[in-house]
């Protein structure tokens, strides 16, 4: 099996893909989001693996408005990753040395409190990744600078870890879909996601979108909207519930949804992963 | 009056402060978003612009994320401003001479058609700001580069305007409101915002949120959801409905939501900005 994820290696997508494939899959890394499902599509990979949510940061937009608007791919899984940021710098560098951080700007906002108590002088630039952040200063020789990326870059491209766990907050977690041809057989502790526009919007006609969720006792995971990219106000919505498509409750939900939606698209069905297994990971100091 | 802007001059984000504030009020430019609030907050100003949704690429996560979070300040106003962007070069340049295009990523995604169809060979560098951008270029001397951004910066910075009118849809609009110590008064054509965290993932909880609004004929105008920045699957709904909160049928709506809600905070009534009235504009060649 091959995995498109969003390279360069060393960043956090080439962790979900590891958790996802295993040591034994092939991974190929692409420059952005929708080359991967363009990968797939193509026949270049048999799975891509996408960030769609982070704890802090929200929903990734990127991913939400291909699935509504450009892939027929399907969502076939999903996993968790902890985002944990180190400090690279050059071997012997001191934190006083230090003038410039670069980073991606999320990472550097992850990372703001620490970067003002240990580093409040320090220039902030914005980089095109965090492995890249990593890699530049790890693989330059200039002590002025320092990097914050994930560990993983630390590994495959050296320099010197000066500091770690250094984000502002520990529960600080990204949740990747992996996205394929088909979506996955029930597992009986199942997830799906839809998308709908409604026919319109008239007072009540959201009411009339979740009561059937509210009725059928299904518990929805998530909401968000995103524009239709055509008139300011004008939605998708975007549902996560438990359950799969296959389940007869969930059928009868998707057939009561066509009465206020006027256009409804099923991402797929797939196992719910057990985030609340990573509690403990990440309150546990032992571990991090 | 004294307006706070998300600088530098030229953006767009001027342009939503001169459209709110008229020619007379006094302006200051900020650099970052939390930086505007602080400003009315510690006095500074009277009134922040922010930009709080974009019809192509959604909600503006960190002005929803201050709102929620951060500042006790209430929304005054709000104002709708259409994006258009022009390609600014060195005088003389044409399309052939063009290596560089420079912009904030946003707009170089805003004009990815233009770009496939007239530079495709030219490289992307991502800018801090349209009007830096633009800037940048008009106050260079370098004919290969040319700048993506709004036409004020170039009536501020100069340079040579080669293309006009170059994003990929028309109908691009965003949405700003103005932050002060107090929200409005009720005009008749009113709209209310609040955040409200439910006190338990339940199924229905949601439908227990919505019914309120159904069942009053309150017209939900959004509905976003954004981390709790807790754990991940915790959410704060935002919630943007028709009427102001001194109107009977709007508070009744506020009180039924304290069963459901665990926390909930009202961003502020203000007056309904006539979105329709840009409808011609945005679809009017003549005008653009």
């Amino acid at each position: 099996m091959s995995i498109a994820f969003l390279g360069p290696r060393g960043t956090n997508s080439e962790d979900a893909a590891l958790l996802y494939g295993g040591r034994d899959a092939e991974f190929v890394a692409f420059s952005s989001i929708p080359a991967l499902t363009s990968a797939v599509e193509t026949g270049l990979a048999d799975v891509a693996i996408l960030p769609i949510e982070n704890s802090i940061e929200g929903p990734v937009s990127t991913t939400l408005d291909l699935l509504i608007h450009e892939t027929g791919l399907k969502i076939c899984h999903e996993v968790v990753v902890p985002i944990r940021h180190v400090l690279v710098t050059t071997p012997g560098t001191k934190l006083d040395d230090i003038r410039t951080v670069i980073s991606h700007p999320q990472a550097l906002g992850q990372c703001r409190r620490f970067l003002e108590r240990f580093l409040p002088n320090a220039e902030q630039v914005g980089w095109l990744s965090t492995a890249g952040a990593v890699r530049e200063v790890a693989e330059g020789d200039d002590p002025s600078r320092a990097a914050i990326g994930p560990v993983r870059a630390h590994e495959l491209y050296g320099g010197q870890v000066l500091a770690r766990d250094i984000q502002d907050i520990r529960s600080n977690l990204t949740r990747f879909v992996a996205l394929a041809r088909n979506d996955a057989e029930p597992t009986g502790d199942d997830k799906t996601m839809i998308g709908l526009t409604v026919k319109e919007n008239v007072p009540g006609i959201l009411f009339r979108v979740i009561a059937p969720f509210a009725e059928h006792g299904i518990q929805m995971t998530s909401i968000e909207s995103r524009p239709t990219k055509g008139w300011l106000g004008d939605y998708v919505f975007l549902i996560g519930f438990e359950g799969h498509r296959s389940e007869e409750k969930v059928a009868k939900v998707l057939s009561a949804l066509t009465e206020p939606a006027a256009e409804l698209k099923v991402f797929g069905s797939f196992p719910r992963y057990p985030v609340e297994q990573l509690r403990d990971l990440v309150s546990s100091p032992a571990l991090l």
